[in-house]
């Protein structure tokens, strides 16, 4: 079988680092560049000494994310792991030069510019991509997906918040405007960046929330709840810095009238062939540890009868399903490949 | 100046081992006894080497819980750090020998037999002496703490959600029934028990939720919170496991027409003068590495306009202000001596 | 291709979820039986949920560890992740059966029953077996592992520690006399005892010596550097107990007159095609986080010629190359697969 | 009782912090400045909150480190908590305005300029106050230290190896020839520096040697070891960073003719009234998390027959004994206080 040919676009942050992870063990993929800016020249395993003598790794040498350099690598695919702003100077021109992107960013995701100013406080610079782009939640947006040229692979919190969320909302089985979100990341989802405040004396022994009270992420997940409620939905949401490397954990809170087992059997009726949502029950609890390292996302619910609300707890990795393996679950569904290959 | 004699009763878990760092070390009290069953006659240092040479420690051994060996100590206060359902055993005939009594466990907290029934499986054995206890947290009921025979010193949890809670329900400036809480805690709320699941390799790189849906310390947080409100209320709460030692996050949802800057005016018109919790100000976030292993809990706040709800952040260390030091908070209180004594 | 029949035996601790994560996920093994007396009848993934929906893992539960309960599998290779003196008693009746055994235990790792008996506390159960075994260290006995019926797979500090060490003895390049070590491990190293010292929060924050001094694991150190040697080598050894799930880190010194290039040349001479070791080069510091969860092992060196010393430096995952992924090394060589098939 | 003033020149790092934390409750010292060219004019509990509240903490704010403003707070001591290198800009102008300086940089550890040289790659700017400065070991250089004008704190990593050895090298009991040591160090030691390497994710589930072969504590190490010697040593040492926040761990090995109980009693008879000393054994194994947060060293100790080597093992807190509390310890003999003083 010949593999697919793809490009990681931005190597040397965390989600870059876990798509290489992948890409360098997955049996329908060729990795065949990688750029960094910061790294140009080096060879791969100097920067990342995990990754010697896995694949093809000690083959790779870091090159410059330039438009020519990249499409003379013959990728079909590229994964875009870079900041939110500049990943949309690359996603045009590779489009046009027939790459399809994978974006893992934040910016095509919103379907709305105007929201995207609110958020992230600039204009957008490529409406139309924008638009063109799909959100790449595999488990909602499987046929868009496959045939997508630009697939905006979605945030690490809003994945764990949406999956559990969607089909309560779909079946109007939950109220639009009770939704209460808590959650804990672990400390690579702030990425690698030489921030006292990400140092390990600062993070270790240590829980705090922040970016309270209105997180980014906020915008994707509110967008996408609205879609599936049919109407606009505002929801609160705190994240919480805890330490580990990677996992994260969301709590989240809506009043309900179906009872633990209706709302178990909505979900079942949505995932049951899902091969990465594992249902774990009623009052069932997720934990990162079971998740780390994966594409899957663990789910467990309670209803709590004397407050008339449901408890819907989630567990993914922020680089797994929260990032890397799920923007390679968008591939495989993309190249044609089946869907679990590689991130099993 | 004389120093008060006191006794701890149950000195082998984090929380008994929390009350013997802070009284080794008080300039007020002298520590004249310490019990356990398990390691009765052996030499305080052997079971806790990390106090030895501090205060009086090498002269202290380990002896009985029996009320004789107890008030042999000639202790004017005992400190019960024993599991819920032993204290009560000790409580009476402690009190009745003119031992003032400090219980850390759950035994006293509560107002209502039944409730304590329904929460902890089991009728209460001394319901008289429930209702004569007084709940200890100081910054509500110094004056009756003054007094007390009996003081029931609040669990962890229930400290971090209640502190910020009750000005704004004794205000009525919040909904009663619209209040979701998320709380994160160290692995030392669990307790120093062989127990596989808090082995360092299953709480390391995790992070859970547990005890879906009903953690029993809800009994005593709404009992509190109902007082307040002047009404029963009944909260949402979820308590998380994240792998710090010490130290509780919480984080609380409620809906409010106040602003910010009146939420932060009536916090501090509560607690301007109370020594252990500090205000931190609009969108100010708590973090626990700053009150681990002091009696501090620190409150930040913020109103999001886009719900309509008032978000409430404090963090404390549950073996300092949520067990040890706030009980030693209530001791200095009881002894006529400066709040602050030993715990600043 | 068809797949090899596998049974894990003793599936229950952190060395036999280590062989179950390989082997649901081994193209060439495939995993028809796991016993535990503890968890018989038990659905593998109520007792493992992180493995629900891998491989074949939702189609197995736990079986007794009978022998013809174990033969019935029709398994051709059995792994004993048994306690020592627990598993000699496993090892003679599957070998019998024509089972191939891969053990991880230390009951087949030395040649002399009266060091098995020196350092272990008992009489060997089974001494003809014993020196039958091969000691499974591929890197040194490849063609003797390939055509065993009993393969005893070394422990976690001894891989570690001989790894760099046999080249420089084999070559007489250091003082045999003049070798000292310090290792530190992560706390699955001690198993999945339900034991107050290994609670989180007896572990984290704390580093600490122990087994002093005399660790069991120098029994097969000292026999196999004596092999390399050609005479009886004693060796200073202290292990640490650190923070971390996995991995283990030794630094060694020897006395030597070689210089550092010249240690270079001859790991490099006995390494260069081994696909799981990996030379960091003069002064390249290995890092545990850069072998977790892999087979690999990275080895630095220095020499320091203030003091005539090599310093060795290794790194590798206690439960890979330590124990699992290893013996899937050797099960690979026995089964006449690649060598790197399903650990790369 | 009057309070001796102190000022902590260079307040934002670590030590700085620890510093502070240890004065700011010290019975007999009054904190009356604080510098910081990077924080001048803020308040203290802005930069550090976890001190808000806490003695006079709420009363200071940075000053700039200059000489008037330092002189102008009036103190009688000078703390420098400043990277090696800026502290000796500092020492000469204090000293000779009449404040006695407890350095607890690098800058006057050596009694050699050439050293100096060798180690830190810089002609030393003050040979004549270098020689003048007291090595402030409080367990070795009492008498020299409390009338010293310039105390030089030892660092962190010779603390933990000095203490266990001066004493059997001073008595000729073991061969200074044959000395070899492996230290674990928490992140804390690193310092506070926005330096990816230090950041939670690259520290944490990481242990790894560095500064191989030649770390700069080396020169202090083997100064002091000479000096005991009566001959020039040379020993094998190598630092590893573990992921805790603070705490030293040293294992040590010499040969020697003594047997366990005589190397007992030569530590006895140094250190049976050294209040921070805590001997723990023959084969008593020292743990971090004891140490950590106090001025205590726990040292514990073996013979191995089979080699004829004595194992020593220490524990210390490296922001404790191993530099901030450890100056104050030197601060309370300077001063003519109890040695204790606020450090027990």
């Amino acid at each position: 079988m010949s593999r697919t040919k793809c490009l990681v676009v931005g190597a040397s942050g965390y989600t870059g680092a876990e798509l290489l992870r992948l890409l360098l063990r997955h049996p329908g993929a060729e990795l065949v560049g990688v750029t960094s800016r910061q790294y140009a020249g080096s060879p791969l395993p100097e920067i990342f000494p995990r990754y010697r003598g896995v694949g093809n790794a000690d083959a790779l040498a870091f090159i410059e994310p330039d438009v020519s350099a990249m499409t003379g690598t013959d990728a079909a695919f590229a994964f875009l792991a870079l900041p939110h702003g500049v990943a949309s100077e690359y996603a045009r021109p590779l489009v046009e030069a027939g790459v399809r992107v994978i974006d893992l960013s934040a910016d095509f995701r919103l379907n709305s510019p105007s929201v995207y100013e609110e958020f992230y406080g600039a204009t957008h610079p490529d409406a139309d991509l924008m638009e063109e782009a799909v959100y790449g939640l595999p488990e909602i947006y499987a046929e868009e997906i496959k045939s997508a040229r630009l697939v905006a692979s979605p945030g690490c919190y809003p994945t764990s918040i949406l999956l559990p969320l969607l089909p309560l909302l779909r079946a109007k089985s939950i109220d639009p405007g009770s939704i209460h979100v808590a959650s804990m990341s672990g400390v690579s989802g702030a990425g690698k960046k030489a921030d006292t405040k990400l140092l390990f004396v600062e993070c270790n022994e240590s829980v705090r929330p922040y970016s309270v009270p209105k997180h980014r992420h906020l915008s994707e997940i509110e967008q996408e709840l609205s879609i599936a409620a049919g109407e606009t939905v505002a929801i609160s949401f705190t994240p919480h810095l805890v330490p580990v490397n990677a996992g994260i954990c969301s709590t989240t809170y809506a009043a309900t009238e179906k009872n633990a087992a209706e709302i178990g059997e909505l979900l079942e009726s949505v995932y049951a062939h899902a091969p990465f949502v594992r249902l774990l029950g009623e009052n069932g609890c997720p934990d990162t540890k079971n998740v780390v390292g994966t594409n899957f996302i663990d789910i467990g619910w309670a209803r709590d009868d004397r407050t008339g609300r449901a408890v819907l707890m989630s567990a993914e990795d922020n680089l797994g399903k929260g990032a890397g393996s799920q923007a390679i679950q968008s591939f495989n569904l993309m190249a044609g490949l089946e869907e679990t290959k590689g991130i099993l």
